[in-house]
């Protein structure tokens, strides 16, 4: 297998303690197995020699499905207890901390969250959509496989403490429409297996027409007996067959997708179907909630994509069954650079609630920018409103896979530092996300000081500098339509898709206050005053919510126009010097890496030229107001 | 098959003349059976009544491979006499005659250009290119087939005059790469065979780099004695292997294809070394003016697309062998919906021409707006530059075919009249092409004199009404980038392909006068100084050659912007008028065909709708100037 092992390759250290040279203790589960492996595998790759006695780690394994695991010392050295799937996460915690050089403390941990998964949107012909890493590992020409790579994956994800993967695009086609019939049990049950052994349960992304399509049903109708009937009786089959099922992933009247509304049924009768399918078998049901127009008329100005989710949703609080989670993309719309933070995630008082970000970078670059998600992620998860905070209402956390068949499985190297600070921060939404992209670094390049000072610095300035040269103070879009790579403002303007800035030669936005579609309402009165007034909404996403003349005086006295050309200036700038601080690491980065992130820095500089100067010739254009500062801007 | 007959599904008439009844001679070649077997069948289905002696058609074969045809009136009947092609050509012209009722008169005809053909954009996976009919009948699954359209489609262009088939794609790609080397001579022969029946030579597109990807050689040098050889070598077996080619067309150094130019030779040098190979065969080289460089930076403002065609070529008029004809496009750009006359067709003096008009209608509404092209081609031949008339200047007419394996060949219905019209024009470019289009509609529709009013009123607005909904006085472009159907107003404004309008809140359009890149130069002093003087340009040719403000006064007082908001409420209300009228034939056409056209009215009315309203918006924000009638635009 042609595979990089990112963070988990570990290098000789010289400061080991003397128990790492031996391992013991009595595990029987697999998980409890794949723990000792790795802790013996890994002390060997710190550079510990073996030992037939000595100081030792001792494992003991706890029963149950517990995920906690504690370390404690005792007096013949330390001991790592658990149950198998504490174990699992104890010995890569265990391992992280002496692979960063710190000394393990005897403490205890649990995850935050029972369930923290990757989504893939990978289809059953081996693409990816929205994938910017090479081909599926799960699928090939058709069929579901279990490779040499799904292991390894398994490996990746428990080290950094998630335990849930979705296989499939949640837009079901082709023959990921079979995954459910029986037609692929042997398969899905090894995939199941080899994700199992590291404590990640196997999910599937299903078609809510499926009794009707594949069961040759005249309905798919939620309330149809007959229907129901089809469910169950497919759920008792798919979870004997595949034992480590978690349950199914649903886009329902989504983007064409086929839901409950074509039977005039709620979002929630739809959904608690499924779960009564799934509840016997302990199976619960991610019911998204990315519910709109997506043919609206771009002359029809009432209509706001940004409220769509909450209006369909928030009336159902109270009615899901208690094994659905409605799975919210972490903003109103899709997962631009810069949103509000979902009101879903906020307002919803009785109901359970999973967020999803996207590590695949869609909007943000695609991997062939540098966009490090970890502060975006946590401002997410920090975020308070009126009903608390989001992090402690959240019953999951979930994201779109950024992975793929590359050797470096996300295209990008420095975007495996994404998928390590998501996983980090699902199992303990209060570390600081800074915290995680340094260990990423050392993790993953060693202990060189400018090193690890050059690559978190790019990291943690990243998304700042990628909104800066491409969409402005949180408007959103302005993206190649069908590509969503590289600049065109008005690419959007009069198209299907909700997503509009309608500027003209004096003015741009959509106004969402009270005085516009309202949408500032959706988060309750305090916050809403707050987002609802251009005073008092937060600069960055002044766009978002407000609709302003160019001449608008930001708060440090600038033009609104003014702050838009030197954002983008700045922007440029900055991926420019990022791209050069990346060359000075030649010879202290390791040739072959070296050489891909440069390639990357190269296209992005690129791309952030093409994007600075489109959008503010395109504004130029528009205005025909200079740069104040004389800077080119082209006619 | 299941393919309409077109214009040559002819109906019983009251008025056929006694010798219809009975048609003798003797024929000897392939086509002269073709004519006497078309004259018998087109008798019958005429309504005569075959007749065993009594009056009668005769037709005398004369050696030769002329195409010319005489009717004479001899003491016995009338008297068809020529070579066996021109009998062809003259069963088919009488057999028009008497189909439109019209009483056939003695005379002789012959066509005014040797070679009159139709390129084809299809690929050997059976795809086309800008193709807007369904698949291709010349290609199924990577291989050349000879199937049932092949004989019916030569019929249909001799019927109308055309000589001339070029099956493949200007874009060489896949199989078609080896149509060249031998692997599909046998297809190709069948092929060549069918198409000669009825006087249809057959060529091919071929690439550049044959002798580097499918000859094992390290070059294409042109020079290079070795190249020289393989294409000599390659000619002499196809040629012998395919007796019914006409030569090849070549798309050299254009949107990245191969050519000279990649081994510093000029276009003279590339195309004579071809011309070379297939001159001892009788065959010819068509190669294709259209280099440009399609990599321009938007910001470049120097670079003009428009100027490249002539740029290039001009300077190496008189360097072409005699067996090379130049094949320049009608405009200099890109078959716009309005374009000057390409500088090419009125400048060269030492060097034979061909035109090519585009029947697919990639950006005049691909075949699912009605846009009746003959005004347009007949403008282009009527057009007289410093050099003379171009029509009298041209070798040789050329068309991008609109036809595919959709049962009315040409996707709607009434596109069949560009492939009429075109092939008429081909013949006698003096004829009315308006009288053509009223033939094409009686031919089709039989002689209700409703029918023939409305649609040929439809068809000769159309292009004037598609041109009034869609892109504004020769502007160009404005359409959706990757498809070219629809609005984009700014959709290549950021792009690279050296196609911008440059519209600020100010002024719109690119200054092509010599204040601005010269291209009107181009023409001559003469006609230079009426296109580079905004005030003798004409109008619906003003912003392809100059850069002008919104309140620029038109010659009837209209400011230009007002001129441009009228005419898209005006071209679309034309639109909706134009599909009333086509409804108030129900009943009067067959009602199979009848719905086929609906369909397509409804949705040429849907986009002329968003045309108007997304080109008016766009206008309306970059300038916020009201309709002075008040008309509805969107913020």
């Amino acid at each position: 297998m042609n595979a990089s092992p990112l963070w988990l390759d570990f290098r000789p250290r010289p400061d080991l303690p003397l128990w790492t040279r031996r391992v013991t203790g009595e595990v029987t589960s697999p998980q409890g197995k794949a723990a000792l492996r790795e802790l013996r595998q890994g002390f060997a790759a710190l550079g510990a020699e073996a030992a037939g006695d000595g100081p030792c780690l001792r494992l003991r394994e706890e029963p149950g499905e517990g995920e906690g695991w504690r370390l404690s010392a005792e007096k013949d050295g330390p001991v790592l207890s658990g149950p198998g799937r504490g174990l699992v996460y104890g010995a890569f915690a265990l391992l992280r901390k002496l692979a960063l050089g710190e000394a393990p403390v005897p403490g205890e941990e649990a995850p935050r969250y029972p369930l923290r998964m990757l989504d893939h949107w990978d289809n059953a012909d081996g693409s990816i959509e929205r994938g910017y890493a090479g081909n599926s590992f799960f699928f090939r020409e058709g069929r579901p496989v279990c490779g040499g790579r799904t292991r390894e994956y398994a490996r990746l994800l428990a080290s950094v403490g998630l335990n849930g993967c979705c296989l499939n695009n949640v837009n079901v086609t082709g023959e990921a429409l079979y995954l459910l019939t029986g037609k692929y049990d042997g398969e899905l049950r090894a995939i199941g297996e080899a994700l199992a052994e590291y404590g990640v349960s196997l999910w599937l992304s299903v078609s809510f027409a499926a009794p009707l399509e594949q069961g040759g049903l005249p309905t798919a109708d939620p309330l149809d007996p007959a229907v129901r009937r089809w469910w169950r009786e497919t759920c008792d089959r798919l979870f004997r067959a595949v034992p480590d099922l978690g349950g199914f992933l649903v886009k329902a009247d989504s983007e064409g997708r086929p839901g409950p509304q074509s039977y005039g049924r709620t979002q929630a009768e739809g959904a608690n179907m499924l779960a009564e399918a799934v509840k016997p078998h302990g199976g619960r049901i991610l019911w998204r909630c990315f519910v709109y127009d997506c043919t609206q008329d771009w002359r029809d100005l009432k209509t706001d994509r940004a409220r769509a989710q909450y209006d369909t949703f928030a009336p159902l609080d109270g009615q899901f069954a208690d094994n659905v989670l409605l799975q919210a993309k972490n903003g109103p719309v899709d997962f631009q650079v810069r949103e509000p933070v979902s009101p879903l995630l906020v307002r919803l008082e009785h109901t359970k609630s999973i967020v999803e970000f996207q590590l695949a970078q869609e909007y943000t670059g695609q991997q062939k920018h540098v966009c490090w998600l970890g502060a975006a992620m946590k401002e997410v998860l920090d975020f308070t409103g009126p009903a608390g905070t989001v992090k402690d209402r959240l019953s999951a956390v979930c994201a779109v896979s950024n992975t793929g068949d590359d050797f470096n499985w996300t295209g990008h190297d420095l975007a495996a530092a994404n998928l390590y600070t998501f996983g980090r921060l699902c199992w303990d939404p209060d570390l600081d996300a800074e915290v995680t992209a340094r260990e990423w670094t050392r993790l993953t390049y060693g202990p060189d000081p400018l090193v690890e000072a050059t690559v978190t610095d790019i990291l943690l300035r990243s998304r700042e500098v990628y909104e800066q040269y491409t969409v402005p103070l949180g408007i959103g879009w302005m993206c190649d339509p069908p590509t969503h790579y590289g600049p065109s403002p008005e690419g959007f303007e009069y198209d299907r898709w909700g997503t509009y800035h309608r500027a003209t030669c004096r003015e741009i936005g959509v106004e969402r206050g009270p005085a516009g579609t309202g949408y500032s309402e959706q988060y309750g009165p305090a916050l809403g005053a707050v987002y609802g007034n251009m005073d008092t909404c937060p600069e960055e996403l002044l766009l978002f919510f407000h609709r302003l003349p160019y001449d608008y005086r930001m708060r440090d006295g600038r033009t609104l126009l003014q702050r838009i050309y030197d954002d983008h200036f700045e922007g440029c700038a900055a991926a420019e010097a990022m791209a050069k601080a990346w060359d000075a690491l030649e010879g202290r980065v390791r040739s072959d890496a070296f050489r891909r992130v440069q390639v990357r820095f190269r296209e992005q500089v690129r791309s952030a030229r093409e994007w600075r100067d489109v959008v503010n010739s395109w504004l130029y254009r528009l205005t025909l107001i200079p740069d104040e500062k004389g800077r080119k801007l082209y006619l």
